[in-house]
């Protein structure tokens, strides 16, 4: 089962006690993550987390507080002995931006791919660094800057049903491609569907994960039925929603009102402002808008069992 | 008098608990930096360093521990409220390459000026920025890529002598100029220098900072008679030193030996790898090389009085 981690909750700046937000998604010991400000390589480590074990990184946006780790992160990966491509997935129009970082890099020990993803509509993916069976969606955000959220869709493998199996006479050396979700053509012809054997009783396990950005509807749409929502909050104070709507932001409240219009399981908030030094302090209040709320902090996990 | 503090002892990457090599200078209130690895924003306020009295960055070269961390630092020096230009020095031909990493700033609220320094032999200039009473000097080292040392020079206030003065029949408003080390001209047109009215008892303060480099003699030179020397030490096993000067670095018993040759009062070691878990482990033995060495650590600093 899929394991996330908040591997920071500021926004902005680094703070002594805060690191800079970042999502950690890690299954079957492949990982991704999401952003890499300053700082979150050592994030990372504080958390516990390997560096070696990421294969993909998703950039919501080109701010400094969500990329400017990254020249160090891909440094500290190539020291960890990868040799392997790594992928960055990022908005349209700004690999020359990654590349412009990257250029105190030196030679990296593995080659960097780029694939930049639609800042007009929404767009899927499957994440195959990580396994078949995730799905990557994306969809843009209202900042000062394109930026993109994205949800993590883990499609789980359903109950393999030897019985059924055995009545369509399948050879036992095809049930691990079809418990997998990949068809088969046996010799004799027939065309078996994973359906065909398996139950459909596991439900997919969905992370969404939208920070920076003014509150809009169709991001309820985007986190719908997830079991966990990750927005932005960075601020608790009602009297600062204009101003930071204004700035392309929102405030928790707003992303409390989200996670309800999107049927979201849980809320992590995160991307605090650095002068909300206690952020928790509006937890209380906030659970009367929506009860399955955290104010979270840095290095928060959870592993999805159901 | 100048307060210098190592911000951070690290090299190559940033740990949980040993930041990027990275040095604080101040004098009346104003300050440099020298190099801006990822995270020294966070450690400059672990040391309780103020951001906002920092008037000048001196970059050593454009490796990423060393200069990772610049966007970071210069919005958050935007979020001081700055608004008057801020210069930074760095090597010939890379003002592109700090552009580049600049690129993720945005619009920042003052400008920033660059001032390429040669490559090719040791330069000075005053460091108005500070006070005239500071000189900066740079010397090209031996790295991997081109790579500047630094030494900063508090030619300090020499002790007025109000009796000769008088007798001079100087009038008053003009005694604080000639304590501060400049001429003036007379209403009767005698022109009247420094030294006719101040003792030269105070020498000059002179800190050396020397990171990234296989050791050389003219290091030495460079550091000679400075009452701080900071030089890299990447490694305390003499085991290590052919490949350690094949990649540009020196071991901390190469430091001794420059700092006894340069005649430096004291040495302060940096820039460990993070493979050297305990670099203060070395420190009796290398005291037998130079007794006045320091295995330092993150925040180290000096007030120098004299």
């Amino acid at each position: 089962m899929p394991e996330i981690c908040l591997i920071g909750t500021g926004g902005m700046m680094p703070l002594k006690n805060r690191w800079l937000t970042s999502c950690y998604y890690e299954y079957e010991g492949h990982a991704l993550l999401i952003d890499c400000g300053e700082g979150t390589q050592i994030a990372l480590a504080a958390a516990d987390r390997k560096i070696s074990r990421i294969d993909m990184l998703l950039l919501t946006h080109m701010h400094a507080d969500h990329v400017s780790g990254l020249p160090g992160f891909l440094l500290s990966l190539g020291n960890s002995s990868r040799e392997e491509p790594f992928d960055i997935y990022l908005p349209e129009g700004k690999t020359q931006t990654i590349k412009n970082l990257m250029s105190i890099c030196g030679m990296l020990p593995f080659e960097v791919r780029f694939t930049e993803l639609p800042t007009d509509r929404r767009f899927e993916f499957i994440a195959e660094q990580i396994s078949p069976l995730v799905k990557i969606e994306s969809i843009p955000l209202r900042h000062s800057t394109v930026c993109l959220g994205y949800s993590v869709t883990l499609n789980r493998r359903q109950e393999f049903q030897p019985q059924a199996a055995k009545e369509l006479d399948i050879p036992v050396k095809y049930w691990r491609t079809l418990h997998s979700g990949e068809s088969v053509t046996l010799e004799d012809g027939r065309l078996i569907t994973p359906d065909m054997v398996t139950l459909s009783n596991r439900r997919p396990i969905k992370l969404a994960y939208v920070t920076d950005t003014l509150p809009f509807n169709a991001i309820a749409d985007f986190a719908k039925d997830s079991q966990l929502f990750i927005c932005e909050g960075m601020y608790g104070d009602p009297d600062k929603k204009q101003s930071m709507n204004e700035k392309g932001h929102m405030l928790m409240q707003d992303a409390c009102r989200l996670a309800e219009n999107a049927g979201a399981e849980q809320l992590w908030l995160t991307h605090y402002s650095p002068a909300e030094m206690n952020p928790k302090y509006y937890e209380k209040e906030l659970k009367k808008l929506f009860p399955a709320v955290t104010v979270s902090f840095d290095g928060i996990s959870l592993d999805i069992k159901e």
